[in-house]
């Protein structure tokens, strides 16, 4: 007999537009796995981690103007860094699935379209201090005036497309598109006009292909 | 008649051992300006905005291994980011002068001593991030056992030499001279072992000389 190396779980994040539907997508193929009997946990960015939740406070709460840009891309590559190295990495080292609704790519998009300038730091940020990129990053697109009628429909004071508008989410998806086309062994960007259940089947589909699970 | 530009003020930090005198000669620093009339502010790391101070909260509650070396250091730089942009800067660009009780060198030496693997990444994160050194980094340089029986006779509950212990401000105490050693033109050693008085004679002599003030 000998050892063969403990199989190790893959990481999976869900990005998009504002309303695109992650958060709906991700919980539903978390139950999916689940009703394979596939081990996954689900977490989200920003927080996910008790010390990156403690951070997000810091980032969510008080003045819009509280912080810099700056500070804040710190703030966030420290929560980032927390999750991943106390939530995602132990989940993946116990064979696990990680199912992780935003990512780095929110980070690089979100940077991209209101301080383009800043955005050689956020790589550098990136690639030094956190390193690991998901295994699959699935992009819901969409149009985002539908996002946006979504968006209105929903009773959740959260939602940011009041202090947005979707001409701002416009550049968002070009951005999330862009970022697909740069890396397509990563990204598989998947349509979220349809219905919750269909954008499930399209997830499911590309799990199976890219991770042949 | 044509524009002169403003003057702008100096940045003058503090570092050296725990114990060694930093807080006690920069706010003689500060008060032999105000003396001379000077406008100056006097101001610490950790913390120093409010911004700072709350990220500092985060860095000094709670267990020990509550963060990780990296996550650590990113929540530094995050509050040295804020402490510059929104109270150095400011103060400096309003022609003051700005007396810092330790700065980013505390950081590039006690990670040194600690986590001598992350330097480059202690480097790197400042470069990017801050970018703005000290006009004048005065430390204040003397034997670690000697300042150790100073925070002995404290009676604050903040001194950390239980934790420490003399050999290892030893290895500090070393890397600022190392530090020292490969800035001159920023750096100026003094030595922290004369009466408070003494001390502070030697800081102004080398501010008067190196600041031409
Ligand atoms: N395929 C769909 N068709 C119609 N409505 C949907 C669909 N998917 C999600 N929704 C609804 O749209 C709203 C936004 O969905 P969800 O919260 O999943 O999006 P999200 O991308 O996570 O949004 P956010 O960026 O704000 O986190 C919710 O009210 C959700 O129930
Ligand atoms: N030249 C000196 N001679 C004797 N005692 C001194 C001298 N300078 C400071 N002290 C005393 O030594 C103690 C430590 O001084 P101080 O707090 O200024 O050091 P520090 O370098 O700021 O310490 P820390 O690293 O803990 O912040 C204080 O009790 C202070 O009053
Ligand atoms: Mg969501
Ligand atoms: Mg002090």
């Amino acid at each position: 007999m000998h050892d063969t190396p403990a199989p190790t779980g893959r990481f999976i994040s869900f990005e998009g537009i504002d309303g695109s539907g992650k958060s709906t997508q991700a919980r539903l193929l978390a139950e999916d796995f689940a009703a394979q009997g596939i081990d996954a946990i689900l977490t989200r960015e920003p927080g996910g981690s008790d010390g990156a939740e403690e951070i997000r406070r810091l980032l969510v709460e008080g003045e819009p103007n509280r912080w810099s840009a700056e500070t804040e891309l710190l703030l966030f590559t420290a929560a980032r860094r927390d999750h991943l190295e106390r939530r995602i990495l132990p989940a993946l080292t116990a064979g696990r699935m990680v199912i992780c609704d935003r990512f780095a790519d929110s980070t690089r998009v979100y940077q991209g379209a209101t301080r383009g300038d800043l955005r050689a730091k956020v790589d550098l940020l990136h690639d030094t201090m956190i390193g690991r990129e998901p295994d699959l990053t699935l992009i819901i697109d969409m149009d985002p005036k539908r996002a946006l009628s979504r968006g209105l429909a929903r009773a959740s004071g959260e939602d940011r497309f009041e202090d947005f508008g979707a001409e701002f989410q416009e550049t968002l998806r070009n951005g999330f598109v862009e970022l697909a086309r740069s890396d397509p062994a990563r990204c598989a960007v998947i349509s979220g006009e349809g219905t919750p259940a269909e954008v499930a089947q399209a997830v499911r589909r590309s799990v199976a292909e890219r991770l042949a699970l």
